[in-house]
């Protein structure tokens, strides 16, 4: 990663990734600003998933949604192409993973519709500032994704089931948690759950479909679990979509938009 | 109980009870208004004692304190005597209860201050509103009342432990009752533990200091506790004042105030 790049500053860390000199995950990266998952489908199916969306929104918040054709996403950042400004693309052909991709200028069509969600990289910030979790960062262990049994409501080819993230925390901290997220409805809000991973269909803790490092719940400590974005992609993977493309694990959109931008009063 | 007292009105069941026509405890009277536990103690001793609840917030959250020697509480009701107005009253001398009364008229001093505290009898309502506990509460479990091993900050004579009320919850419902019960500080806030009943102290769950009825803690259900106005009662009982008074056990005040006029923004 070139060192010269203001890796506090959005629109500097976009610019970085759009000319290639930023490839990697973008987790860390512009802290306190919003990131955000990204999902890209022909506009035939932009409707019934917008609403799909509508409906699961714990799961699937979305910030924005762009025009037929257009790879601006301006409400997010004036200088945003989505073609370009994501360090790495995964491209789904009849919901099989085709291609991995450092930018898309060669596959756009101006049939695109893109969606762009709330992510919890943008919240885990938060949690941090509040000292939230500081026993699981401190041994080296990160948040972890798991498939759940709870079904999303399904809406034309648009359904599936919701996907957690998990974060091991201190009953205290899982109150601050709970408090805090809930302040932030487009980042996913509050938990869905705390506590009993079996009641979610969540067999096994230690087999996550996912995650950066391990991930361990301490005897004194509750597994506390999120909607994930992972959720939509999900879907649009099961949906058997001629085309669909979606950010890389891990490799999210940078946005201009910070947590006190979404924040909701209670 | 005579039928004729129209119940859902503080200030007729505050008649009723003054007149001695309610006698018994105070929960269901009056939803949707606080009710308040209460603690008179000999002037010299409120200022440490005001400080201790300040300090202690969590436990005893003073709505409102007497003026010296002044029987009325004009800030919850314009037409409250503390002296009539709880339908039973417990009297501690040197820490040792040694009388319960239907009035203390002839106890009263001029010397006397009145504490008044926001009562979790207030945020039950509001749960049950809001369908949280349906399932504890539809198989007659109660909430239940434990010590801790959680040491309050001492102020003068006033120390000990914090005493918490229990309410088994699932999951999803332990998630509701942390964000509704946020938003209501004066009425002990949000829950201070979850899940780990052996982390605060407390060895067997099935053994509650107290008890309406029964209380079962479901295995897919969490133990959600929090910080309870018996907190305050016992600092005053272990302080082993020569005189104080307590509304006796589920005798609470009932006052005009309702929640709304409680809730905070977050």
């Amino acid at each position: 990663m070139n060192q010269s790049v203001p890796l506090d500053n959005p629109r500097a860390v976009r610019q970085a990734i759009r000319e290639g000199r930023i490839a990697g995950p973008t987790n860390g990266l512009a802290p306190g600003f919003i990131q955000c998952n990204i999902l890209i489908l022909p506009h035939q199916y932009a409707d019934d998933f917008a609403r799909y969306c509508e409906l699961n929104r714990r799961a699937c918040p979305v910030l924005a949604q762009s025009q037929v054709g257009d790879p601006a996403l301006p409400t997010l950042a004036d200088d945003i192409d989505i073609r370009t400004d994501l360090s790495a693309y995964s491209v789904f052909e009849h919901g099989q993973l085709t291609q991995t991709k450092h930018d898309i200028k060669d596959l756009w069509d101006d049939d695109f519709v893109t969606f762009a969600f709330g992510c919890s990289f943008s919240f885990e910030e938060l949690l941090v500032q509040e000292g939230v979790g500081q026993a699981y960062l401190e041994r080296g262990d990160s948040a972890a994704i798991y498939y759940t049994n709870i079904d999303t409501e399904a809406v034309g080819p648009f359904a599936g089931k919701i996907v957690v993230s998990m974060r091991p925390l201190t009953p205290a901290d899982a109150i601050k948690a709970i408090q805090l997220t809930t302040q932030y409805p487009d980042v996913h809000g509050a938990p869905i759950h705390i506590g009993h991973p079996h009641l979610i269909g969540i067999v096994d803790i230690n087999s996550p479909v996912q995650s950066l490092t391990q991930t361990r719940v301490m005897k004194d400590e509750l597994p506390v679990f999120w909607a994930c974005g992972v959720t939509s992609q999900l879907a649009a993977e099961q949906a058997r979509l001629p085309l669909c493309i979606s950010h890389a694990s891990a490799h999210m959109l940078v946005t201009d938009l910070n947590l006190e931008q979404v924040k909701k009063q209670a």
